[in-house]
């Protein structure tokens, strides 16, 4: 059965796709999303079969459209890491020049928490964009 | 025409596969590889085209498991970052528990650089192991 690991059950839930639940961070200071595999006992992506990581891949590639779109960043960052939370999550971030943490990088970094009716509009747009986009054919599998 | 910017163009060369160019971080600490798409002007994931993305899936699944298997780490980080290195390349980092910078990043993290003689033997086995891999047909467009 899939489950969360308590450092990702307690993000704020956005939206499920086919493989990954789409989850927020809560810092105001980056647009920052995580894409977990709705799958058990995965550390890291040796752990998915070569479908399950090209379907990662293609829902990776709409979420990093998605948060360009929104916040218009002048870098992505994307990573998976895992060592402190040993269940696959995917990070995507949107970085500005000048951000409090630019050009490093933001694990360990700075973090403020957003007024929560903020949190609740951004979450919700976000949703939408990552819905209107999963209609677009390119993400589809073939 | 594909170039590496300068960043990018210092590290040692290990190979190429369909879509990137293989190279090598030379830090003793940390087996640590990069993949770079042998395209122009791509800031990140979102310069490719879909397929491009799905073949960058492919290959780094491959090398990865070609990591995993030779040095059989506790957690493999997998990253693109490029804040400072606006040209996309994909770390694959072996990270093991209780190593310098554990369970930390690597990014500006702790660094010394191998043996002449060692970088080289070290360099021509996951050269080696790719090209193996690279025979597997799960690693193949179908």
């Amino acid at each position: 059965m899939f489950e969360l690991v308590p450092g990702l059950a307690a993000k704020d839930f956005v939206v499920d796709m086919k493989l990954c639940r789409v989850l927020f961070e809560n810092n105001h200071l980056y647009p920052w999303i995580f894409l977990v595999p709705r799958r058990e006992k995965v550390k890291n992506m040796t752990f998915l079969t070569m479908e399950e990581r090209l379907q990662l891949m293609r829902e990776i590639a709409l979420c990093e459209e998605v948060i360009c779109e929104l916040f218009k960043p002048a870098q992505t960052n994307v990573a998976m890491i895992g060592n402190k939370t040993p269940q696959l999550h995917v990070h995507i971030i949107a970085r500005f020049e000048g951000d409090p943490d630019w050009p490093g990088t933001v694990w360990d970094g700075h973090k403020e928490t957003y007024d929560p009716e903020a949190a609740k509009a951004l979450i919700s747009d976000i949703k939408r964009a990552i819905m209107i986009k999963m209609a677009d054919g390119r993400f589809c599998q073939h």
